[in-house]
């Protein structure tokens, strides 16, 4: 299933789309796509799809998943993207926290923030818990996620790293977290680690990987975060991005206002950002 | 006013404390210490205090606030816990994220992670946003803060800092945010800049120290805050430590199963742990 949330922010419904691409209305099934609903899609893999109403017209698309406890991000988890930060991989998975406060849809704008000159971007792969997870072995990781969706991991590198220490200044901003379109249950997906991604920025390629690069991969991940700390249904983690960050160019380049970044990963959709001050 | 949340963890229900110190329902006046609540608080400083319904017995008391979205902390925020930690008073606050997973209440059990041996204790104060804060100035700050809380900011130490980077990582763990007995409200705390605190272990006392030590004091990190991104009404922000935490001794001291932990604020309460073992 592709499951969505659609509406005004803060007042998003639930949804999936079809087999055809259009999106039909899960309002009166589950409350949200959320919490306790994603322990148990068995109810509504038993739904008859065809006889749920479909939304008409141009909606917006909220984050594809709500009340998100944990929003946990991995560094440098691609050797490449390691190489041109200037830094080693990791001998175990860098973890940081985005504020969930960042989170917004697919294609709300990327506000740069009043005052920022090194906004930058990262299509990433993320995956968002199922089922209670303290623990786990890599063995039984995949049965604690309840699906994939696509995220870019908005950074602002003067606050991440000039500002005194610590990455959560910079990765928490309004904003800087769109995540879906769509919340692709795990069936869906033969394999995480086999995924082509992508980011363009007004349409000249900058990033174009693939999962396969990825150093910690999503069931090592789910192991190894279960033993820090409980992971909750809807706890989203963001695996990290390949190369082509602006940070990475010679000379860096950063977003500014008028920009149109798109990213994308295959069988997760695509997501369409303008960039605007903050104001 | 003191505000709690009792009953059973997951399910506690609004209270306050009355001038008796008895423990009095808000059950049927606010859903819950949380969000829009904390916005305006006139409603429940209108209700008749005496009305209200005791609550008898021994009840457990849950962290003081709810639904909270962002629990950030200010490390190194007293100049004499730097140089305890070795490391510099730094020019601009560093922040960095507690998961919202870790909070617990005052007096619930310190889980010593499965595999840790520098579990760690820091007395803090906290305080929460009431009112949305976005770029506001130092001055305007306090009128966006609901008020005041007790916190003990439970840190791993080898996770924090031996474990590939980023201090999350040893923060978040489970119980490593207990938060209360009691929201205090502003008008309660004539200066926030002048409580003294301490902490003791098994009864020895271990940090004694006063928040007129702060580098960055409630409303310069409101204001220093909401630069980066929106604070909503519920988040916490945990101010830092003095000198005293177990890494600061020679040698270093840890926590261990049947140790117990109190720690208070004058005006803000007292909290009681107990350690065990998360097994």
């Amino acid at each position: 299933m592709k499951l969505v949330r659609y509406g005004e922010r803060g007042a998003e419904q639930p949804g999936l789309i079809d087999a055809e691409g259009r999106l039909r209305s899960l309002v009166g099934h589950v409350p949200d796509i959320a919490g306790a609903v994603l322990e148990d899609l068995g109810a509504l893999r038993a739904l008859d799809v065809a006889a749920l109403p479909l939304v008409e017209g141009e909606v917006r698309l909220g984050a594809c998943v709500g009340g998100v406890g944990k929003f946990i991000c991995i560094g440098l988890n691609y050797s490449d993207h390691a190489a041109e930060s200037g830094m080693a991989v990791p001998p175990e998975p860098v973890i940081f926290a985005k504020f969930t406060s960042a989170i917004c849809g697919p294609n709300d704008p990327i506000l740069i923030p009043r005052g920022s000159v090194k906004t930058d971007w990262e299509v990433e792969l993320a995956f968002v818990i199922g089922k209670r997870a303290k623990h786990v072995s890599e063995a039984d990781a995949l049965s604690h996620v309840a699906g994939y969706c696509l995220a870019n991991d908005v950074s602002e590198r003067a606050w991440q790293t000039e500002r005194s220490g610590q990455w959560s200044k910079g990765k928490g901003s309004d904003n800087f977290g769109p995540l879906g379109p769509w919340l692709v249950t795990l069936d869906e997906i033969a394999d995480p680690q086999n995924l082509p991604m992508w980011l363009e920025v007004n349409g000249e390629r900058m990033q174009q990987g693939s999962t396969t690069s990825m150093v910690y991969g999503v069931a090592y991940l789910v192991s190894y975060l279960s033993q820090f700390f409980t992971l909750h249904p809807g706890d989203v983690i963001s695996t990290g991005t390949p190369p082509g960050v602006g940070m990475g160019h010679k000379p860096p380049r950063y977003l500014k206002a008028g920009d149109v970044v798109t990213l994308g990963i295959d069988g997760l959709g695509t997501q369409r950002q303008l960039c605007v001050d903050e104001g």
